[in-house]
């Protein structure tokens, strides 16, 4: 199994968050993972939102009149929803991600609600549509990335027009200088480079919306779309790694295990760990996570006894949402959110 | 063509520059290059520079100590020695570059020359080795990260230990606390997370100096060493991208393309730009670098008319090493510096 090099020039570009960044509560810039589905964009001197459509008011604001509204931060955790694609069988070509498409930032920003409150939200109202200044081509459709929220969920929820990352502005590849942070959602959420936002009496159809991140079983399958993110923990891999392969090395003794756990469905419960493969599994010590919307962390003592082990772990909501132990297919290659899993060698 | 999960596992972690961002004089954090052979260590609270071997009077510095040193800012282009890689055949397996694996920053930090004198280098000693804190294992050898300079490179040179990056302490995957800078070097010199400074009287014969960073033509040649950037020129892609494969779509006129040039063995001299894939090329006009140890800007007005062209553009520096149109292989895949040419389609 490998990967095309269409596929590798998307790998070169984007990144995500080296495992052993899970030690940080707030991910530093950087480290955070990154996906850009077109280009960068240079965000003009002459920028301001826009927030039109099916509103009494329109509104449009500039980056100081954002700035001076009161504010909100939250620490969200936001993992891109084509995580875990490298992983399915039959493959699926796109951003290949292996496991590492995950990040936790410290968010400033606007919410939204009162924004469009103040707009002036008409009755019949469907959707809220999110677009950005980033334009290419996507499944040969010509198009600036746009997303769309359900009004009540732009009307009732927490998402926030964010300003600022880790106490600054926001870096260029993250947003500049605005962005939607959605907590709980998938990243295709989280439109960057903001620019516009248009309140729609029907349904939004744009290719982003529509074709692009909806669960399809086939190709002739209308689908579901994706909105929040699945249940994941995931682990500092232990001790050194081969450069090559990643395999990890460690000494035998006891070994604290730790990493981070999240689901966008409901708060973390449980997180389990294996020591053989998935065929046994023990209960982790959990963290309360330091925002409703963050990762939680969690740890776990291994006896570590020589030879190869392969360590996995596992999560579990409060509603019950638990990680698979093995991939589930889809067309996009969205949500395989299956167990992580460690290959260790244990040797003096 | 392509890459193994094992590649793909490498890819996702490291990242290039998006190409877009050559827009910018000095890379943003989080857009710059980054390659971490094992892991991003931690630093230790305790974290200290010792300077020792074979010198008169060995140094230990705190992070404080060095700040209270006379400080050096530069703005200096930085480029992996892989970059490239992926484009040749037969493939070498290791991080697979394209073309993206550089970035510009301004680092700044205590030159090297001052503080080895004060130590005291010692008469007969040959390398200056440097080590960092990250630790694994390649090529079947359990190692520390180090690579070594001639003495003749640290004393007289401009080399600086690094405390900060564009302004603000380094960070983590940067080399926090305390990196190597070396103007002009590929990569790999750039010692991240420094922790020792060790004068040696005889050959430096470390994994990363001794059998890793050497251009030899087969398994069984000892090579020569790789050092310094050979020239490179990379444009910004113009137009907008398709996604998958990142073919660009450009309206018929004038188009101003844009990029940057580079050498570590010399000033670049000229950048010549084709839109014909190589059979004619036209000068570019070049800026003055902000550094000596910078990238240049190049410009370059492109009359694009309808139909499918490949660009390309070519630097050579004031010495007369100019880009190869064709790649030249070695066992390692090391700086593979063939002209970028990048696939356009012009159309309304």
């Amino acid at each position: 199994m490998g990967v095309s090099m269409d596929e590798l020039q998307l790998a070169a570009r984007n990144h995500g968050m080296p495992l052993e960044a899970l030690r940080y509560d707030v991910t530093p810039v950087g480290l955070h993972y990154l996906l850009v589905h077109f280009d960068v964009p240079a965000a003009p001197e002459s920028w301001r939102l826009e927030i039109g459509g099916c509103v009494d008011r329109p509104v449009s604001l500039s980056l100081d009149d954002l700035r001076a509204l009161p504010s909100t931060t939250r620490i969200v955790t936001m993992e891109c929803a084509g995580n875990g694609r490298a992983r399915l069988d039959p493959h699926v070509v796109s951003q290949p991600w292996l496991a590492e498409a995950v990040g936790t930032g410290e968010w400033k920003g606007v919410e939204i609600a009162p924004l469009l409150e103040q707009a002036g939200v008409r009755d019949g109202s469907v959707d809220v549509v999110f677009a950005g200044l980033d334009r290419g081509i996507d499944g040969g459709v010509d198009q600036v990335y746009e997303r769309s929220l359900p009004v009540g969920d732009a009307l009732g929820g927490d998402a926030l027009l964010a300003y600022e990352l880790n106490g600054e502005p926001l870096p260029p590849q993250h947003g500049f200088p605005l962005r939607l942070v959605v907590p709980g959602w998938y990243g295709m959420t989280n439109v960057k480079w903001l620019e516009r936002i248009t309140v729609v009496d029907a349904p939004f159809t744009g290719y982003q919306q529509a074709h692009a991140y909806r669960f399809r079983r086939s190709e002739g399958d209308e689908g579901v779309p994706v909105t929040r993110m699945q249940p994941r923990a995931l682990m500092v891999p232990p001790g050194v790694p081969d450069f090559m392969t990643r395999r990890r090395f460690v000494e035998p003794g006891t070994i604290r295990l730790e990493g981070r756990a999240w689901s966008g469905l409901a708060p973390v419960a449980a997180v389990d760990v294996s020591a053989d493969g998935g065929a046994t599994w023990s209960g982790a010590d959990l963290q309360h996570p330091p925002d409703p919307a963050a990762w939680a962390g969690w740890s776990f003592e291994w006896e570590a006894a020589e030879g190869d082990h392969e360590l996995a772990c596992r999560a579990r909501d409060a509603h019950g949402n638990e990680q698979p132990l093995e991939p589930e297919w889809n067309v996009g290659g969205y949500s395989n959110n299956a167990v992580q899993r460690v290959a260790v060698t244990v040797r003096r």
